[in-house]
């Protein structure tokens, strides 16, 4: 990880602020011969779009995503496939109200990157949050989308939101099919209702709400990440942690297990029909930093959307206490679109984590 | 972070097994003229050493820690200092009991690496772990040492347990000085006097007990850090997962913001005597991916020794089903070994954080 | 370096195919708050660009380069400039004439890299040489742009060519200022007037000529660099041999070096009035990998044009053996129009050594 | 490349100075189950050893190397094999011969790296060179000695001295069994007898030569390295460039390709019994970045040792002029002992391509 891009051999470079001229990405070291057009990516993209229900902003972003580079076809080919050389995708930015904002150029709101930035750089593009808008993610989903066709149809990718606010779900009502019936991504269709009424009054109020999200990765094969400091758990720790308004990462029992015993943490292994099974999951798919075979389960802490309509108290660039109040489209539960960008980041660790495991294996 | 090294321009490798010749460390990027010497980097190494109470493991590591290149002492220098070169850091493995390991070599110890090992490269060292002892943990904290030095007397990095098994501390009781009082780093006099009978009872039983580490940084100037995928959080995070046994890691308020407002959540700034002041620390010192000079917050899950003396049953490499009992000398609880390990994560990400800084801002 | 990236701390990727919907990089890294726009970018593009002489290919690639990101301007700022974050710039292919490629998609063309890139990719897209096209350099000149803002005024980067097939220059004739009074680059104007026959002579017989390109960097103060896998001679060997076209890369003395004594090659030293001054500089600035404050001296070989008119004997993707004769509107001597590549090379390492430097020494 | 770490899969980091404690190297992503042990690398580093005849320094280096990491043995293993963790190397430095260093601390000689470390770090370590001794090589060779079993025995490679000083071998003569026969690595019988008349005057006038290496590695299959910043040319000359004294690096025909014509450069292809065939090897094995078959064939440049007998004029630290003379037990001629450097680079360049090839293709 390093800046703007994150990855071994599967690298993913991405760029472009939130009132920019486009925001884009740059995958490189991609098998070739993998199918890939922009329809496909679209579907993706689409998944994280804003606009989809009274949940989330109701800015308009089309996402309409161009691939430039690193794809194919002719009358040989089985339609656009990769080539193996770097792959640039690009969705132009169109819905830029051109307002004036020169009231939050120089007060810095809570809870956003305004001072850090500003304390760092001395200079920022503030316009809608500039590269720290939640906006870079959607490029995120775009490389996910290409890590998919890396990882192949075996390996299946998900997530879900499982608690926003105090409101968590039960569960024992997990049911995966649930997770598009509903605007939230929610695997329990009990507590969707729930969360329904808890949102119409966060939104209602101006106000915002946090949220946890799970993915699970299941058909990754033994043996993916490796010791030490590559390890595949500390790999999706930055991958999930680098996602915008993330404050927390556990893999598998995660927290919890700090209260359990050692009898009660212990995957205890037995042999199945087709090899070893595992009678719990406690590490997520992980041990000594390497996938076991079982699901690869990852969990991503997502603090309230700072940008609420309540007034409160800041200071500015000059020193100067003032009332700030961010006005705009906002999310009131930010979690919720983050569940395609933490299943795309899912993707792009596990892609990466697939061709340096054959790199050294072979 | 790739494979056994982390770190961009403040770049850490190790290499060593438990019950391998030797255990060490390569440390590059490090500025000249920094004092260093053995005694130094040894006192450090003394809060990791076992058999300092009954409730860490009783295997003798005299871990005496012999600096083999990057430093020069002459009659114009202060003492002995850092040339700006590569410095290598070794430790002697001396306590390898001579006896028989054939039979863990076969079976797969639940919760442990070594199915995971076998399955990635076909063959292990198995005595004692091998790589995926927490032994490797000595160089961190040799490497930790150095990257103090790096952030200089300014910055004060300090680290505490305050959970071990179900049992929590009282943030009201915290109190830095007491860490040193009791040999678990408790900040909480009341709950230390707890967790003994606690750890009396589990070592008793062959049992284990996870625990939560919490590190502050104290004293960090807002700026280091960069966005998107070199944000700071992003790499504490992979920095603190990395650490053997750990499950989880979160910034500041971490899991709790799920359940916050944005109002709850938000750190509102005031001015102070010293410029911004913040009203609250829920981000943990870091926004955006960059400092903002609070003190930086994190919080690591350590679950539970997976070396327990009770009974389980597992499956040999050769697919039989057998019974496992780990004998040896254990923590019986990891994660009070983990307190200057978590530090010296910390103190090498944030050494790291700071040449990157003043790489690209001067 | 990493496939379709270089640098550590400045660091570059490009993307596109010669005859895809356009060509780009992202350059991350770059300091803020240093003047960029597209008109400064697009004066050090012109240099590069086809069709400016009859010595170079006749192609029409108007190469208007867009800045997508990492830039803004407002009434605060002393014109646009950069924000610290990356930079997107984009060029979009227009004169992609549509015919039909046929032919050479299963015939390997001598010299060229058609047959590696299909032994390892198995497919690739051949419509003027892809991703293999020297039209992808567009994009380094447009980094190199960024990396001169990043060193700034005090240090000046220049090429010339300094031999065209079998001629070479005479050194004792060197005037900078002549290379902008003939197409070539060409620092002695004797040696011009030599070259334009024999280019003349090598355009009408359908072949092409090799060159050698030589680079200064004057202004690099003593210290940046590092040693042993970090040199700045050794970065810059990378980045030169990573140029199309490019065999050779040589510093200071180079090749000549070998045939040297100890005496005749060793750079001695006196006090002048501002410091140390050299008596020679056969290091080329560069000694032990670090520069020494003297002129950074590097010379590239660049192999002649492989896209010949004469027809040659090849074989087909299938395993015939054909014909092939290169049709279109190429470089007689590529070397020429390398020139304004290799300084921009030359700049991007600098610019990333200076960074580095200051990252570890402050 | 970084620092003092190179590689991308298959990486190396080296340590240590001429007069510390000991040198010593990380080898780091090798793949398991390779055969590996003390007595095989030490086969490669007797070739490096100093002392082998009058025309090498006659310091006494013994050199003898510990694997103190990364392998192990077992009655089931086919005796001592990597295990696919980092493979530490150590060699203690022995005869440091307990001298004043105190006059050259202060001087600087010419064409060493003295004066360019204390403008970087203000500090060093003078003694015998420090870091930028030829010492460090050690563990390049033993690096290159795990880097061919990572290649297995399909590909050989060997290098050659072809020139010292004026003095070019007769190419017609190369045969590669004479280089075991002479003590320069001279293929060619002949000029081998030349060379030890000239290096007896060179050695006796308290001088030193310059020279050429050429290195071949045949046996590598088509399709390794990558397009653009990492081409497989790029990151040889980068490693070559990175060899102490080193000056130039070409691929193939090098430099001479800049007088050739497009005709005589192109290596025309024809359909063999075993596939495609190349009429000639212009270049070295290597088109568009990526292996074509052809044996790789690289050159290297070496000046000649900076530390002569001979007295010159240099300055010291604190700016006076003075006479420097470099006492001690030089080598005459750098670049014979270069030659097991150059093929362990190359070897080490070749594995990791190897690696990272079949991480992206499978």
């Amino acid at each position: 990880m390093s800046h703007n891009t994150f990855g071994h051999l599967f690298r993913v470079t991405t760029w472009g602020e939130s009132h920019g001229a486009a925001i884009g990405c740059v995958v490189d070291g991609c098998p070739p011969n993998l199918p890939l057009d922009e329809a496909y990516v679209q579907g993706f993209l689409d998944k994280r779009k804003p606009g989809t229900s009274r949940f989330v902003t109701q800015r308009k972003e089309p996402d309409e995503v161009r691939i430039l580079s690193g794809v194919f076809a002719d009358d040989r080919t089985d339609g656009q496939v990769t080539t193996g050389t770097p792959i640039s995708m690009m969705i132009e930015n169109v819905d830029q109200r051109s307002k004036d904002y020169s009231e939050i150029r120089d007060r810095y709101r809570p809870g956003h990157a305004d001072y850090a930035y500003d304390q760092k750089y001395g200079i920022r593009d503030y316009r809608g949050g500039g590269r720290s808008s939640a906006r870079e993610t959607a490029m995120r989903v775009a490389a996910g989308a290409v890590a998919r066709r890396v990882l192949g149809d075996g390996i299946t990718i998900r997530g879900a939101v499982i608690q926003i606010g105090p409101h968590m779900i039960d569960p024992e009502n997990w049911d995966w099919d649930e997770t598009g019936n509903n605007p939230f991504w929610c695997p329990d269709a009990k507590t969707a209702a729930q969360w329904e009424d808890f949102l119409d009054e966060t939104r209602k109020a101006g106000s915002s709400a946090g949220a946890i999200v799970e993915v699970h990765a299941s058909g990754v094969p033994a043996g993916w990440g490796a010791p030490i400091y590559g390890k595949l758990d500390s790999e999706l720790a930055s991958a999930m942690m680098s996602i915008n308004a993330a404050k927390g990462v556990e893999i598998g029992a995660g927290f919890a297990a700090a209260s359990y015993s050692g009898e009660e943490n212990a995957d205890e292994m037995r042999m199945g029909n087709e090899g070893v099974r595992f009678l719990s999951n406690n590490n997520g798919g992980v041990a000594g930093g390497i996938s076991t075979g079982q699901d690869v389960v990852v969990r991503v802490a997502i603090k309230p959307t700072s940008s609420i309509l309540s007034q409160t108290r800041s200071v500015t660039r000059d020193g100067d206490e003032v009332d700030v109040r961010t006005k705009g489209r906002h999310d009131p539960c930010v979690g919720i679109r983050a569940v395609p960008v933490a299943e795309a980041m899912m993707a792009c660790v596990l892609a990466d984590a697939k061709l340096r495991h054959r790199g050294q294996m072979g």
